[in-house]
């Protein structure tokens, strides 16, 4: 039997069975994996990362995209930073008055890689709403002029060519590519071994937004268990404005998102608040 | 380096590094193991499962007993089932009227190993509110004839000699035990790899409770992710009859739980509710 891993921090690896191995390639950025696994479906690693599995990878595309979508009163523009293997956009392009969806993602590779072994969020690609543009998303941000309503960062760990787009640079152009009711929402971290990364992140999104919340999903395939995004807007209040009655009425199935997790997701463990809460004040 | 590792099932191995390996013992139900880890402090693997980790062990032991505790209008006398580490048991006598926490381990070496290497559980043992009973929870739970307010069952996954603990015929001597405002909370296994163990005790629980609703926490050191608690009671609904200015005029301190995460705890999901209320209909 063969195994594909992480070898995570501090000790920890998360290790899973394979069947086959399917892609191997080094691009520009990193090392580009898929394996065949045995019980998790078709899985991608970039530089011995899990970054999905097609077993899971609904609750994580879920759980970026609807939350701002379902938030947003009318969401026609939507920017996908990232997100290479078409997930984030595909959970996007489920909403009726997106118009479009424009992604910009660095690696051709791992679209490549994708296109070819894993159909079931590639698929996205062949979808005439998504502009899919292969280039830098922190160029991009500095380039483009055009708005959008909804800017989700679907990035890789905060390390090498990732690592600006954890930076205060690169979001003050998120904002300035926003409408006004506009909504970020940026993959976090996880607050079990990454507290350090959560707060310069929470920092960051307080200098340029009004209400700035973290909030968490579980998934089986990424070390640490308990993993977060952050959500950034100046208009628009997580929970407070939510209408629990727009996710019944879209009549969208889930794997993991509802109207009841979409509020629950909010609520943060103490060891979360004190860390967070003693960085900036809580909104 | 040396590691400790969770074969779990279909293809999942979580490892954690290890500086020292301070216990093993095979008593009469299985291998007894403690080490000390590289970056999460002692941790306990019975029969290669992991068990605890010093430094999630709150989340657990927080979940099982402060969800209870908290609704509980008066509770005086709690039975532990299971729970050898102690963990359950420290936070159950964290609520000042709790008179008496009777304890039925089956296993004296999980009581010893941990009496000698992880104190920060085991501590527990010296209170004079605690009464240790080693002991079959089976067979304990046929032949006592005392009542209690809350019954937690902390029991290792449905296998070998903890298999009867999700079984029918101890969840009809549990609601004989039981006073008429009582509350069971049992270990749930994980929603991902389990739902039929799930589904299971599910259907067992609702055949002797009105209320009976799963609940989800996070930790770092079970594999799998997410993992649940069941809750069952004939008389006290875990969310509507929740207060939360209990939990604050407390003023305990928790890792993990806390008046928010009470409530969210119970949003399951919608892979969780299709399994489950597949089975029985939603309370």
């Amino acid at each position: 039997m063969s195994f594909i891993e992480e070898a995570y921090k501090e000790g920890v690896t998360l290790r899973f069975a394979v069947k086959e191995k399917l892609f191997n390639q080094q691009s520009e950025f990193q090392k580009v994996e898929i394996v065949e696994s045995t019980h998790h479906g078709r899985m991608l690693f970039n530089d011995d990362c899990a970054m999905l599995s097609e077993r899971d990878e609904a609750i994580y595309h879920e759980m970026i995209a609807h939350v701002p979508l379902f938030l947003h009163p009318n969401p026609k523009r939507v920017l996908v930073i990232g997100g290479g293997d078409g997930g984030t956009a595909r959970e996007v392009l489920r909403h009726p008055n997106v118009e479009k969806c424009v992604m910009v993602e660095i690696d051709s590779v791992v679209v490549e890689g994708c296109r070819q072994f894993i159909p079931s969020t590639a698929k996205v690609f062949s979808n005439p709403r998504l502009e899919l543009i292969i280039g830098d998303g922190v160029q991009f941000m500095q380039e483009d002029q055009s708005k959008f309503d909804v800017i989700l960062v679907d990035s890789t760990d905060p390390v090498g060519f990732a690592q600006p787009l954890f930076g205060p640079e690169f979001y003050g152009n998120v904002l300035k590519r926003l409408n006004q009711n506009g909504i970020v929402v940026a993959q976090g971290e996880t607050p079990f071994y990454e507290p350090e990364s959560q707060q310069a992140l929470l920092k960051i999104l307080g200098q340029f937004f009004k209400v700035v919340k973290p909030y968490n999903f579980t998934n089986m395939t990424y070390p640490g268990g308990l993993w977060s995004f952050f959500y950034a807007s100046n208009k628009i209040h997580p929970i407070k404005d939510f209408k629990s009655a727009n996710v019944i009425a879209s009549k969208l199935d889930f794997f993991y998102y509802n109207e009841s997790i979409h509020s629950a997701a909010f609520s943060l463990p103490s060891f979360m608040k004190q860390k967070l809460y003693s960085v900036i004040k809580e909104g």
